[in-house]
Order: structure tokens, then sequence, then C-alpha cells
């Protein structure tokens, strides 16, 4: 597909839907800050326009397809495999201004929200309805709404309480030929013909713009605890994750860190955590107060049988927050040691976590790679990252045959490419080897039912003929 | 589309895909017991066929798509929707012998199944393990999950644990071409591509055929406490519902029944319920025990203090079953009424549950027909049923005037057509109404892209030029 240039007869038109000039940018200054995520590689847009309204979205895509001009919908681009990035040129859609709505209604148990809000303001507004929200990707303070309804983004809550998509019953949604539909409704049970709702959250943009969402709440949990387990064998923290949810427990979060992890976070901020063990792991049950407390018990006493070194439950809600603080930061702890940062989120059921960590174990040593492991445990969705510096192009040639290895072991072990950072331009290559031939195909057919021209989002989960993994350019 | 008719040339390439002919069924005598489900309206079928392996339906669609003519895949024909009519003459596929594989494993808290198998066989191999399969379609006893799947079969328990698609993990799909592809997974969170594990639960059978299905199970609940409250004024029932729900408790069943219902069932089988009585509500709460003990105290105290008559809470098990026997004798009782029973699902936003009624209420006087609203109160989806007899052209007449009116009562209410029994060919001149003609464009062109041939289940879901309901033929 030959894409039309943004050039000045196309600005002109641009400059007749948005009535604001100064929410259409061209100078290079403002594009650069658009031509990168929190992924790996670097694309300039020709045109980045902040829309405002559903309708000024509508008519900046009607343009596009009819010139056949990509467009990139876009939040505040904290994607990890490269979801916003303008990878063939043409429009970026900032809809990050496009963030008044913010509306619950508590007798629906629903709240209605424009996609520039930040996730976090959804969390907050609902609590002070007494409901939540549950999806909590870990970017929820920084990242949009919008953004995580097109990744269908998860979290460490997704064990008990799934992911994005399972909180969202309808959307107002632009279409690829600039027609703007509504999907779904207010309502928890709704069969009325196929679901388009479920099929647009985690389309990554590719299968129109969402300008509006309907989203589920729930009752708000009484109480929170928390316990933290300590483990000198990472198959024993296994048997000890396995135990916890067969005995009728079912955690809100159950999160592991392995030991790179673990002296990682210890040399980044030393706080007394084992260097020597192989496995932390971190539960935390909510609900009613009574339950809450007999079960972080019990979930203490199956650790310690099952071989756990030492347990330790929070008293207190300092204390609780202080079990997090580890975990918390693993981030910045592992991002000192090199700059760049590949973040895998490859998943496997979870019978087979003690399994992929082996597997990881042996990419780390065969590739000589900095693979550091934690994740959500308990859903089985494990956070593999590699850190290395992309200018050392050796590295980078070994980094990248470590990801595809991980993505071949996730994928043997029964599991999936990506739990929730979705594919992007990244993982595209590899979307065969999960899918086969006849199922790519049918998600292909998909997108060219609906955009012909492929201009939305072109570029993201659908590989190129002969496209790979490429680490050492752009 | 003409389809081509089954002759001796297409037996003769059937009997070469199933090797025992006891499984290709011809007589008119046989086919009949295929011509009808739960629905309303009778159809043949040209030939009925039942597969045992996802090989034979795959080589029955190739051979339906080359030689352009119908299949409709069928379980045990509980739909209300009328799923699984032959509507177009053709091949229907019963699935119900595809009943092998019911596989659960613990470690990874899923389930592995064969379309044949019935709901309630799973549930109870789940409860082995300690584990449940939240869903629970009243018909569960009698449905196979298949046909669950294919209608995306919601339940009372709907409004804690959701619907059948929140359970399904991934699926093994005979696609219109015949080709065998595999969606989703083992794993909770997946979003590597388009989800069409969660498109083709709920289509309907459109889109394929599901050969096998993995499902999400969860720890089961410690212990359950139910309660039932009587109301003299319906509106007054509909605050209490939206009282405990923003208390924050979530009842697993929160189930309602209207003057109409209570008086049908009293007079079925008499058991003290109280006629005069504008709504009965029925709540049930599980989970760890102590906090269950609880929140069935505290829902009575909300029920009492917006007015309830009385609230009476089950202080055991058999009192708990007792409860629950007024909801379960609704369906016998008021098909005792009249031989024709039409069932809706309307739905609507909870908060509109009072004014649903009220709009309901009209519809009765107004079309004089014998309607009964019972349903699923937490979640909005009421069930309005009109019982009436067939052979009185007249008295169906006004039924189909009363059906289309409860349709636009929904959607006005911001909800929708149906909540759990599918569109099917009944509900299909509705579709526009409630999704506008761009809605459904974009539903049509998934189906055309898929199903270019419109082999699969035709006549569901996408109405026909001008076709309308019509209650007095066929």
């Amino acid at each position: 597909m030959a894409y039309r240039k943004v050039d000045e007869e196309i600005l002109q038109q641009v400059r007749g839907i948005i009535s604001d000039d100064k929410r259409i940018l061209t100078e290079k200054q403002d594009l650069i800050g658009y031509s990168y995520d929190a992924s790996f590689g670097v694309f300039l847009p020709e045109l980045v326009i902040q829309p405002t309204t559903a309708q000024e979205v509508a008519a900046v895509v009607k343009l596009a397809y009819e010139e056949t001009i990509p467009v990139y919908p876009r939040g505040q681009s904290t994607s990890l495999s490269g979801g916003p990035l303008p990878v063939e040129g043409g429009i970026v859609l900032d809809l990050s201004h496009m963030n008044k709505k913010l509306e619950v209604v508590p007798d629906d148990l629903i709240a209605i929200v424009s996609p520039g809000v930040l996730t976090a303001d959804i969390h907050a507004a609902a609590e002070q309805a007494g409901l939540i929200y549950p999806p909590d990707p870990s970017s929820s303070h920084v990242s949009t709404i919008g953004g995580n309804l097109a990744e269908n983004s998860g979290g460490p809550r997704g064990l008990k309480y799934g992911v994005t998509k399972d909180y969202v019953l309808g959307l107002e949604v632009v279409t690829p030929q600039g027609e703007i539909i509504r999907t779904g409704g207010r309502t928890v049970k709704n069969v009325t013909g196929y679901d388009l709702t479920k099929l647009i959250v985690g389309s990554e943009g590719t299968l129109g713009i969402i300008t509006e969402a309907i989203l589920r709440l729930i009752p708000k949990p009484q109480a929170t605890a928390a316990l933290m387990a300590i483990f000198d064998d990472i198959v024993t923290s296994g048997e000890a994750i396995s135990k916890v949810l067969t005995s009728g427990i079912l955690p809100a979060k159950m999160e592991i860190m392995d030991q790179t992890c673990i002296r990682a976070v210890e040399s980044y901020q030393p706080s007394g955590l084992p260097v020597d063990a192989e496995a932390i792991i971190l539960i935390e049950v909510d609900g009613h107060a009574r339950a809450v407390e007999e079960e972080i018990r019990e979930a203490a006493k199956l650790c310690e049988a099952v071989g756990a070194r030492s347990v330790k439950i929070a008293t207190s809600e300092s204390e609780r927050a202080n079990l997090w603080k580890a975990r918390k930061m693993v981030s910045p702890a592992i991002t000192r040691v090199k700059p760049t940062k590949i973040s895998e989120d490859a998943t496997v059921p979870r019978s087979q976590i003690p399994a992929m960590f082996a597997r990881l174990k042996k990419i780390r040593e065969k590739y000589n790679v900095n693979l550091v492991v934690f994740g959500h445990a308990g859903d089985g969705n494990l956070h593999p990252n590699i850190v290395a510096d992309k200018r050392d192009k050796d590295e980078m040639k070994r980094v990248e045959q470590a990801v595809a290895e991980i993505f071949e072991a996730a994928i043997e072990l029964g599991g999936t490419l990506s739990g929730e950072h979705g594919i992007g331009n990244m993982k595209a290559p590899f979307m065969e080897m999960e899918l086969g031939k006849a199922g790519l195909e049918m998600m292909q057919r998909i997108k060219e039912s609906w955009d012909p021209k492929n201009i939305m989002n072109p570029g993201k989960i659908f590989p190129k003929p002969g496209q790979r993994l490429n680490l050492t350019e752009g």
C-alpha cells in the first residue's frame, strides 16, 4: 500500500477540521516527542493532531482514509510493545487531550470515561463512590484509559479480577472509514450480535479509535492483607503458588521475583532482602475483613508447609506498603544496570512457571544476557526483562536471539507471546509461530474487512512478509 | 445466495467422511426431531450428521462450503432464540455425540471439554477438584457446553461471576471453510492479536463450529447464604436492589419475581407465597463463611430499611433450597397457563429496572397479553415471558406487537435486545434499532470475511432485507 504524504493540501483540510491551530503540530521539535514510546525504536510522524471530540477524530480519520494516510492513536506512550509508534509516518492522533469525561454512575455500577483520562483518576473516582475499577496496570498513574483499552492492559490484580477487557461494557469507536459507532452498552449482559467491544479492546488501535468507554465497577473490598514468603528453591515457590490457588483462596495479587531480580533491587536500595534466596513471593488477599485475616494466615501456613524459608505477614497498612516496596523498585533497579530495557511478558499456564524459570535460566546463560525475571505468578504472566546497551551491536544481537528463544519457550510450554503488553511491531514476526497460518489469516480477514486501505495503526500485530525481530537498527 | 440441495452425490461424499452410517440421518422421522428448539418455529433439515471428531466436522464443513450447503451446529436444542433452527434447510451437525473429553487440570485452574458435554457435568467435575465453573444457565442440566458457548449463556450468577464468555480461555474451531484453528490458550492473560475466542463465543454458530474449549475455573466459595424479601411496591424493591449493590456487598445471585409471576407459581403449586405482594427478591451471597453470615444479615437490614414487608433469611441448607423453589417453579408454572411461551431476555441498566417494570405493565394492558416477569434483577437481565396459544392467530398478532414494544422499551431505557438468549432468527429484525446501520454493518463485514458464501448457520443474527417478526406463520 502506497501511503500519501502529509502535504500543504492535507494540512489545509486538517485546519478546516481542528478549529484551534495550537492542536495541530508540524514542527520537528514537536514531532520528536511523538516518535517513541516506552519500547524500542524511533519513528517520526509527519503530523500530530490533538483532537478533543469524537467528531474531530471521525473527520480526521475520514480524510486520512480518503487520502490513504496512516493514522496512529496515542495516549501517554507508556506502551512496552510499540503500540503508538508511527512506523509508516503519517498522522499521530494524540488523544491525551480528550480527557473531559469521568462520570461515575453508582446505581448502575459503571463509569463513563473519555480516552485521555488517566487510569489512576478512574480508580480515585470509583473509590469515592465506594466502588473500584479493578484493572491496575503498573503504569496506571501515568497511562490513559484509552491506551489501556487499546492494549487490553493487565496488572497484578489480573489473577482475581481479570484484565481491562473484563471491565468494558461498551465503547464509542471511530471506524477506519471515519464512522462513529457504539458497541455494547451499560449492561453487564449483552449478547446482541458479535462482541465488537471485546474485539476492539486489545486490538491495539488497528480496528478503530476509542473515543468513549463505559466501564464496569464493582463494590470495594472492605479489607486487604499481604504476606511475603522467601524460598531457597524456585521450584518450591511454584509448588506454594499451586497449593494456595487450589486451597480455595483466590488472592488479589500473587507476585514473584527471582534471584537476579532480588539482587538487582537489593543493590539498588538495600532493604534487607535475602540475596541468597531463589525466589520471593508476595501474596495479597482482599475482601471481607474476617475472611481476609483468616485467608492470609492460611496462605502463610501453606507456604511454610511446602518449605518456605520464612513467611512474613504484614500486620499494619504501613507494613503492607513496605512489603510491596521491593516489587515496586524492580523497574528502576534494573534500568540502573544498563540503559536499554527490553521488557517482555511471555505468559505460561501457571503449572509451567517452574519450567519457564528453568528455561529462562538457560537462555540467560546461553546468550550471556542480563535477564531479570519477575511478574504475576498467580496467572502465569511473567516479565522477563533484558537490560542491555543498544549502542553495543554485538550485545543487541544476543538479546535478539534471547528474546526469540523466550517466545519459543513460552509457546512450547503452552503459553502465549504476550500476556498484557500487546504485540505491537516487535512481536509481530512471531505471530504465526503461536497462531498458525490459518489462525493468523482469520485475524487478517477481520482487519482487511474493516480497514481495506490499512491506514489504522499499520505495522502493528500483523507481520510484513519476511519481517524479523531487529534490535540493532532503528 | 442459492444453496445446493443435499442429493445422492452429496450423501455419497458424506458417507466417505463419516465412517458409521448410523450417524448419518436422512429419514423424515429422524429429521423431525431436529426441526425445532425451545423457541418458536419449525424448519426441517435435509440431512443430520452426528460427528464425533473435529476432523469429521472439518471435512463436512469443507464439503458444505465447496457445494454451498448451509450447516447448523446443534447441541441439546434448548435455545430460546432459534439458534440451531435449520431455517434454510441443509445439514444439521448434531454435536451432542462429541462428548468424550472432560478433563479438569486443577494446577492450571482449567477444564478442557468437548462441545457435547453437559454443562452440569462440568459443574460436577470442577467441584470434585474443589473448584467451580461459575456460569449457571438455568438449562445447565440438559444443555451442552457447546450451545452455551455459541450463545454466550448467562444465568443467575452473572451478577457476581459474569457469563460464559468470561470463563473461556481458548477454543478449537472449525472455520466456515473447514479449517481447524485454535484461539487463545490455557492462560488467563493473552493479548496475542485479536480476541477470536471472545468473538466466537456468542456468535451463535455463524462464524464457525466449536470442537473443543478450555474453560477457566475458580476456587469454590466455602459458604453460601440466602434470603427472600417481600415488597408491596415494585419500585421499593428496585431501591432495595440498588442499596444492596452500593453497600459493598456483591451477591452471587439477586433474582426478582413480579406479582403475575408470584400468582402463577402460587396457583401452580401453593406454597404460601404472598399473592398480594408486588415483588419478591431472592438474594444469595457466597464466599468465606464468616463474611457470608455477616453479609446476608446486612442485606436483610438494607431491605427492611428501604421498606420490605418482610425478610426471611434461610438458616439451613434445606431452608435455602426451599427459598429457591419458588423461583425454579416459574417456568413450569407459566407454561401451564397456555401452551406457547415466548421467552424474552431484554436487559436494562440496573437503575432502570423499576422503569422497565412500569413499561412492561403498560404493554401487558395495552395488548392484553399474558405477560409474566421474573429474572436476574442484580444485572438488569429480566425475563418477560408471554404465554399464548399459537393456534389463536389474533392473540399471536397482539403478542408480536407486545414483543416488539418490549424491545423498544429496553433500548429506550439504555438496554439491549438480548442479555443471554441470543438473537437467533426471531430478534434479527430488531438489530438495526439497537446497533444503528453502521454498527450492524461492521458485524456483517466480519461475517462476510469469514463466511463469504453464508453457509454457517444462515438466517441468524443478521436480518434479511425487509425481515419482520412473525409469530403467526411457521
